[in-house]
Parts: structure tokens; sequence; C-alpha cells
């Protein structure tokens, strides 16, 4: 397990303690989420965007279409910050100022790169895919000459990243504790998937597929 | 109900069919989400971080440590986005370039000013505290001077800000449909809360108080 190279920028300024600085917690963080934030500077000025993205080793691959201004800023030669964010918890305290929750957080920065090689850019293409809706590209039909023309895919090495998290239980003052006169805990936060809905103009005959059905969070209790 | 007032940064691009031009949207989204994605410029590098936030009428509160850099970096008379993002499904399609998300986005651009103020400052930590726990503020022990004095309270103007939506079923080509090779629909993603977890140091005697107990998803088909 390699550990992440923390520049001054990625290093985290305050609560040190909540880095986890194992690569692996950093691919464990991007495996999970379903859409990371993109941060792009343009004219100055911070433009922040959910998109998709998917994750082969330490690349991560991000997508749009060729016109989309937030793509072509990202790839104008400055850095930009991509965003992974879980939560997984609301943290009651005995005092206000002490809620907070639990989460997980990658944060990467890096100068994001075009990808120009054909075969490249179609296997970042099934790299998105595969985190998006896995079994999808084996399933679905193939992305076709003019698609492929009309979509940009951008490339982002992890080589800059942190991991920040928070999992435990309320951490209250001792004479909060003492006074005893509130509740205290964890409320947690769970993402689910619900039962597919098939498309309006779907033929009749199909059952959902297992791909997609293998994915639904089936009872209350499996999304605790 | 009052429209959005778009500038040329905050209008769309791409896609204008999907943005949600009333004021009404843009506050259902802010309030039905939990956390928000703020980007700031910090030595020309964009910087996204996770953090809460509260809204009231049209100004967003944010806060922090005074010693967070983020938030020294965010009232530098520069402007700053705040992106909230709701993630409603995955959609499925028949050719694989058309897998799409269903999502409601925010996104909030302008100047972040800091809260001098006492009352309002500690108004944004009401206004904080009842959006990520609601009934907190009544129920836990109010915030004390050395906590005020630790904590920073940003407001940003929900003046500039943009939403974007997809809200609907796959979008195909005609000739996909009519192929009928592929299974097409929408996966549902939902977020939902799992029951409270009591802090390991809550003496006995304690029931879940009801603003935490109510929040709890009951059943899988409540998550629907």
């Amino acid at each position: 397990m390699s550990s992440l190279s923390p520049t001054e920028r990625t290093t985290l300024g305050r609560k040190r303690h909540r880095a986890a600085s194992e690569r692996a917690a950093l691919h464990a963080v991007l495996d999970e989420a379903l859409i990371c934030h993109l941060g792009v500077v343009r004219d100055g000025v911070p433009l922040v965007l959910p998109t998709g993205y998917g994750r082969d080793g330490d690349i991560l691959y991000l997508h749009g279409s060729t016109g989309a201004a937030s793509l072509r800023a990202a790839t104008r030669g400055t850095d930009v910050c991509v965003t992974v964010t879980l939560l997984d918890g609301i943290v009651y305290c005995r005092s206000v100022n002490n809620h907070s929750v639990n989460y997980r957080s990658a944060v990467i920065l890096g100068q994001a790169r075009l990808v120009t090689d054909p075969d490249e850019k179609m296997h970042g293409l099934h790299v998105l895919t595969d985190h998006l809706s896995p079994g999808s590209w084996e399933h679905a039909r193939a992305v076709n000459k003019k698609e492929f023309a009309a979509v940009s895919v951008i490339a982002l090495d992890l080589t800059e990243a942190s991991v920040k998290l928070r999992a435990e239980g309320p951490d209250d003052e001792p004479e909060d504790v003492a006074a005893n006169a509130a509740w205290a805990g964890v409320l947690p936060v769970r993402t689910v998937f619900g039962e597919p809905e098939p498309s309006a103009d779907l033929p009749p005959g199909w059952t959902v597929p297992e791909h997609v059905a293998a994915r639904v969070t089936r009872t209350a209790a499996a999304a605790r």
C-alpha cells in the first residue's frame, strides 16, 4: 500500500489527524462515490460543477461535450481541483458548537490532460461507464464515430491528493457530558438505490437486467 | 415567485432547457441538500472543499474555524463558488453514449462577506444548525463566548445563481429504441437516514429525542 505524496497544498492545515495518508483510502473514496465536483478557474473566478468520473489505477477520467466550457477551462494548462465527498452521518452533540458530520472526502489537484489518443479516449469512456453503470459497456450499444467525436475525455493523475475523514461519535466537553442535559449520537446517512423504473418506451418482455437489479438496495436494513 | 438574475457567468452555455429559472427551485435544492462544495481560488489554483451551510431567505451562511484557510481565502474580496448537488438517479440508455444521471444542482457565485456583527453571526450559526440538525439549537447547550470567538461565519448573497436539473427517462435515438437490443430505464438514487446511534458515553435513561427520531427514513418504501 503506497502512501499519497502530499504537497504543501494538499497537506491539511488543520486537524491533520483526520488525514488518511494511504493511497488505498483515496481509491476507496473514489470507488464508492458516484459523482465528483470539478473546480476550475475561469476569468479568475472559481467554477465548481458536478460531473461523473471513473478511476483506472492512479488516473481519474472525466468527460463532457466538446463544447463544455468547464472542460475547455480544465485543459488550459492551469490546475484543476476534483473533490469527491461521501456524507456518512450527522453528529449530534450536547453542545450546538460541537455538532459535526461524519464524512470521507478526497481532494485531487493537478493539471488535467486532454486525452487525444483514440485508444486511451475509448478506454477512458469505458472506465467512466464502468463507474457510473457497471455492466452497461457490455450490455448497451457501443459508442459510434459521431458520438466519439462529440465527446471530450480528460485525465487527471492522482499524484497530488489528500483524503480527510471523520468517522467517530460525538466529541463533547467533559462538563457537557457530566451535565447530561442533551442527547448525543450519530444519525447515519446512506445513499441507496431504489427500484429500477423501466423507460416508458421499453417494449414488453424485458425484465430488469442483472447488472442493474444487483445494485438495488433491497431493504431498509441493508441500507444501514 | 421571483426569477433568478442570471449573468453571463451563470447562464448555462449548453442545454439551456435544463435551467430552472425560478428562485423557488434554487431554494428547494438548497433546502433539501445537506452539504455544499465551496470553491475558492488560492494562489491561482481552485480549491474545492465540502462544508455545511444554511439558508435564510436569499442569504447563504457558511462557517468554519477562524483558522481555516478556505474561509480566509473566501473573504479576500474575490469571488467564490458554492455548488450544491442532489443526485436523483442513474439513467440507463440503449446506447452507452446516452447514459446520464438525473440530478438537481445549484451554482452560486459572488463575493462572500465575513459576518462581523455579533447578532448576525449568532443568527448565522442558528441558521446553519437548523439546516444540519433541526431542533438542536433548542435542545443542545448554547454556543458560549469562547466557541463564538473561535468560529467564523461568512455570508453569500443568492443574487447570482443558476439551477440545472435533469429529471426524465432515457433519451435514446429512435433507431436504438426500434432495435430494442438493450434495457433502458432509471435507477433511483436516494439519501436516507439510518437508525440513530446513541453516543457511547450517553448515560442510561435517554430515548432518541423527537427532533432526531423524526428524520429517520423508516422503511425502504419511504426511501423511494
